[in-house]
């Protein structure tokens, strides 16, 4: 049994019940006579606090054991109901594994966010970071759980490809080490897989990919990785409206779940944002999901006065960051979809709404973060997709197979794209991106 | 509703309810009083049978609509409990979305598999690729969510790394257009995630990768890819015996409750194998494994006269693939856990036996495909590591953060490695592994 397992069934723990606990310590204090040790074994941030007395103390050298030491610990449950901690382990066998050298970078002092990105490997041993990554587990495969019970394929689409994507040239390149084109041609890291995911909707109905994608962005912000993770439903028989309502309850429903599973990371990473993380999502989690058009996004923004560094508001422009934020965190108070961009803003694929000037495509904003899913209906037509493709000069023939797709028995498809580290930013509140991922890899550096 | 949920829930199906069906046409025949049209939706190889009668026939052209074109029909559920089909729907509304240009190139009569590898976004589309592709899903979601039961923590390894994993030389290189040192390295493709997981076992305890791999593999065979799928468990205080019965546990319950979810499309590809796939699943779900030791392996091989072309059988041999292949087919006639093999055929992080000659390793091999696991405990002991790495001209510098792991509250770690595709050729019974991932990747092409 873990620790997690025992808060989440405090109710069914029998007092003097026999114990056994692997873990790491997290503090030692006491004196030869009684002594604490906390315990923590990665299952929650919650650890155990186990009691040491007399004979046990001297056996085991118990007041050499530092923070970090591996220990198995067995011995009998108190429950304290009445105290902070609900139950305390009354040790009657210790044994330490193995000891930290002294040069253990991770102390009970805090450390800085920076010096931790510095030892990525170690850094989970925070509290901090512990709580991020069960979070990040958690949506993880809510988001897989949530896919599959609603009937949707997993899809392995391809993560060496021969075209760059949505061609804004931010690709990785790919090859062996005599630099001899292994694959006889330029080969990419992709950026997306939904070229390929489309393909799979048009059989399997209602896909997904949840994979590594990679953009040689050398932008250093705070939002931007080279290698990150995307989920990307792709569904056939669905409309613009319909993945916007797909959209709105994968998340609902995976957060809300990971909210139940671990009450108290989340109560931890309100508290460090001083309040803001919890009733920022109950915002989002108990209220119907606002949908605004782009013009009228436009409109208010233009409305504004002296807020933005890019004060040029038109029908036409991208939506700077600051933009997009303004308008979840000041304009909607909350997530908010935005529809119908301007069809020279977006890409090729996108299917071309009856007003020749607009696309049927949908970005959700959220506050904190900015964009945190880009989506569309896709263009069905033939004809206006490969006119559209003439227009932006984008070469027809590496992409003919995916043309091809609307030739036959072509079921209107639509789908999206989570960049999955900024949705957990927005689940913690974790203002940087490297912060979210074990090991970030950005421009200009590898670390482990 | 869909047609799976349709035939697993015939119980609950209610004579005249009415049923609407998205999906593609399968065959079509009849004539203009009355057609019978099959459509398939994608969530089983099975099909709905639709039945159109006289005026709907000319008002839909319905004999004009093609295998492959996309429809959706509704109309009134007829149960037929006597026939071979336990339901099929009569029409009152059909509508044909998309028909098929004349060149789509999945026809009723049989195609070979290897035209269908010139066209991956297409094949998907024939009963075999389909049930493969529903086996492969249902196995990588039942392995993710036995891990989530059981407590494992989902890490991100990183794709692009520094170090070129266990120094086999065929690592794919990273850079940007420029290929000026992107990261300001040399930047690898990951070829495991291990060293990185061990590090978060190393807090969370029990963890797993899941997630492409990457290999410059130049050998053109049925079981090598150069993108593959890979999951790596990891788990602190664990030791070689415990590995392996995560291993078999792991396998037993994803095969089973896979079978249990598809069993059309397992007796399916059962008929495919003449009645072998079955037979062969069976014998490892029923059964304990066996487990040898690399030794006894080595003394048994030995004694089988005129079966290899590699006829030089000693203790510190490699074993090929038709020594693998014969152990398992042959000597044990089920999948086998070889262990303890020679410390010098072995990677460096595993742990040293006291006989001073072998690793505390082992390997799981199945029938028909050998090598379906790999793994180990690893060298807990840092002076052992430093001196085995020594004795293996590794620079220690670029591992020394994995080395460190040693020195901060080590508990014993162990862990292997499950090539994805190749448990999927096992479970289908398919013999060519470019045809259990929906892109393939290999050296010399890039197909779409």
């Amino acid at each position: 049994m873990n620790i997690k397992k025992m808060y989440d069934s405090l109710k069914s723990l029998e007092q003097k019940q026999t114990i056994k606990v692997e873990g790491w310590v997290v503090s030692n204090r006491g004196n030869n006579k009684i002594r604490f040790i906390t315990v923590n074994d990665g299952s929650t941030i919650s650890n155990m606090q186990v009691v040491l007395k007399d004979n046990l103390i001297s056996e085991t050298n118990a007041d050499q054991i530092s923070l970090g030491s591996s220990v198995v610990v067995e011995g009998e449950l108190h429950l304290t109901p009445e105290a902070k901690q609900p139950f305390e382990l009354l040790a009657n066998k210790l044994t330490l594994l193995n000891n930290v050298d002294e040069d253990f970078p991770i102390q009970k002092k805090e450390t800085t966010l920076d010096f931790l990105r510095e030892i990525p490997h170690l850094r989970h041993r925070t509290q901090l970071f512990r709580a991020v990554m069960l979070i990040r587990n958690s949506l993880l495969f809510e988001i897989h759980k949530y896919f599959q019970e609603h009937d949707f394929l997993n899809v392995a689409a391809p993560i060496i490809t021969s075209n760059d994507g949505e061609g804004a040239g931010e690709t990785l390149l790919v090859d062996d080490e005599s630099k001899d084109y292994f694959f006889k041609q330029k080969a990419f890291l992709g950026v997306t897989g939904q070229l390929h995911a489309e393909s799979y909707a048009a059989g399997f109905k209602k896909v997904y990919t949840f994979a590594p994608t990679f953009r040689a962005e050398n932008s250093h912000t705070s939002r931007h990785l080279a290698e990150f993770w995307m989920i990307e439903p792709e569904v056939a028989f669905y409309e613009l409206k319909d993945i916007i309502k797909l959209a709105d309850d994968l998340l609902k429903t995976a957060i809300n779940n990971t909210i139940k599973k671990y009450p108290d990371e989340i109560t931890f990473l309100d508290n460090l944002s001083e309040g803001k993380l919890k009733v920022s999502l109950s915002k989002f989690l108990d209220n119907k999901l606002t949908v605004i058009d782009y013009r009228d996004v436009v409109k208010k923004l233009a409305e504004v006065p002296n807020e933005f560094e890019e004060k040029n508001i038109y029908f036409g422009m991208d939506l700077a960051s600051e933009h997009e934020k303004y308008l979840a965190e000041k304009i909607v108070n909350g997530p908010v979809a935005v529809i119908n961009y301007p069809k020279d803003i977006k890409a090729f694929y996108m299917h071309q709404n009856d007003d020749n000037e607009t696309v049927a495509a949908f970005d959700l904003l959220v506050p904190g973060i900015g964009e945190l899913i880009g989506g569309s209906q896709r263009e069905g037509r033939y004809d206006k997709l490969v006119q559209r493709m003439n227009d932006l000069n984008i070469p027809l023939e590496p992409l003919q197979w995916y043309l091809n797709l609307r030739k036959y028995g072509y079921a209107q498809s639509s789908g999206f794209g989570i960049g999955f580290e900024r949705l957990v930013m927005y689940v913690t509140g974790v203002s940087n991106i490297k912060d979210v991922i074990p090991f970030p890899r950005v421009a200009g550096q590898i670390k482990m």
